[in-house]
């Protein structure tokens, strides 16, 4: 796990039980994403986000940080919770900023709807569930009571490129 | 497995070839839960359902009754398929019970839309569709023709507190 | 792997860098499937595909022809790379048999929104990208820029029946 996961854990902080809903943008420039970085680069035929009606579905993102995932391997194996947790946060940033290249403004966000988050997970590792608490934590941070979310979590045996997590978003615009 | 996921399963009974359609509250009355009562109790930022335009997606459900899971572990290892199936049901139970919650009647719903299944599933375990047809059998019991759902079943190596199956629902209402 | 799953391969070819854009059913009639063939039966309770507003969500695919799995087993053990695209293309062309059976001509479909692809992987197994390249490749052939679609893809231990690969799609039409 680098320095700069650690990092975002460390920004995040402690839940707040009160939390201020700073515009979701602001959030994100707050984590270091520039407003107009686009994290994951659009492919042929398989793109980060597509719309259609009210609704932005993403592709599942990995957490990767300047074109390099912060860590591979499994929860339970190699890496602990809060390594999970970290992942989880970038994996929602790149969502973000995906939806954001579609969108142009996260604020005409109106609902997080569902986040799958998918755990790679060793055979004795049961709390995919606080890993998934990184991704719904910056969500709450980003969007206040619009970023409460219906969400599935599961642990899979491997996710591409040996990644510990991948999320995806579905959210109303 | 307790006793009272077995009665479950008892009480659904084989499938009888042309079912009648109750009202599904009424169903789940006579699968003991109380119209009123709420299985899953909402969380801060990830709450068991989220309605967005004419779809409500419920979170992944685990088969939770009075508050305690009805079973642990792997398909395949300790638990066989009439195990996985009465998880099955009560993982539906539990996702209806929080769309109730946000609907108000579960006759309000037009379509069960898309069911995911995911089994936790041991190495040389494949019937996984076999434990999903519990979750769907109950839907076709509450909703009749519009409880006929596409569904995807997938087996996978945990899940959320070592829970045998996890269900999510995406409803048309 | 059979001869049949390796043809598929074969007749897609490598991408070209500026495909042509071929009608739907011309694209699934070259790969050998008949306009009115219904690869998947449907069921009691749980079937294939299911309308709602302008959404068309498909349950998970197998990689069935001819009513029968053209592979079984996982990546990563006793099969590779080619044979997972060629699972995945199978699985496509039964997701768009079961959309064509519901909305009649697939020229009716204004977009490729969302495809989820499971691929049951072994220990080792992190290709799952390149295996789901097979399903996307597909699509983009069938629907050119309205095949561009929001993609996730996992790893999981295992799949209904030992298939290799599972696939599911929402559609806008």
């Amino acid at each position: 796990m680098s320095e700069r996961a650690n990092w975002v854990v460390r920004l995040l902080g402690p839940r707040r039980s009160s939390p201020a809903v700073p515009a979701p943008d602001a959030v994100l420039a707050e984590l270091g994403l520039s407003p107009r970085e686009v994290v994951v680069p659009p492919a042929a035929v398989h793109v980060p986000v597509v719309r259609a009606g009210a609704f932005v579905f993403t592709s599942g993102q990995l957490p990767i940080r300047a074109g390099e995932l912060i860590a591979t391997g499994r929860l339970g194996e190699t890496l602990g919770v809060a390594d999970g947790q970290a992942c989880a946060q970038w994996c929602v940033l790149n969502a973000l900023s995906a939806i954001r290249s579609e969108i142009g403004d996260l604020g005409q966000v109106k609902r997080v709807v569902k986040v799958v988050v998918y755990v790679a997970s060793g055979a004795l590792f049961t709390d995919q569930a606080l890993v998934a608490d990184g991704a719904s934590e910056l969500l709450g941070r980003a969007f206040g009571s619009a970023g409460r979310h219906a969400r599935s979590t599961v642990g899979v045996s491997a996710l591409p490129l040996d990644a510990p997590v991948e999320v995806d978003l579905v959210v109303e615009i």
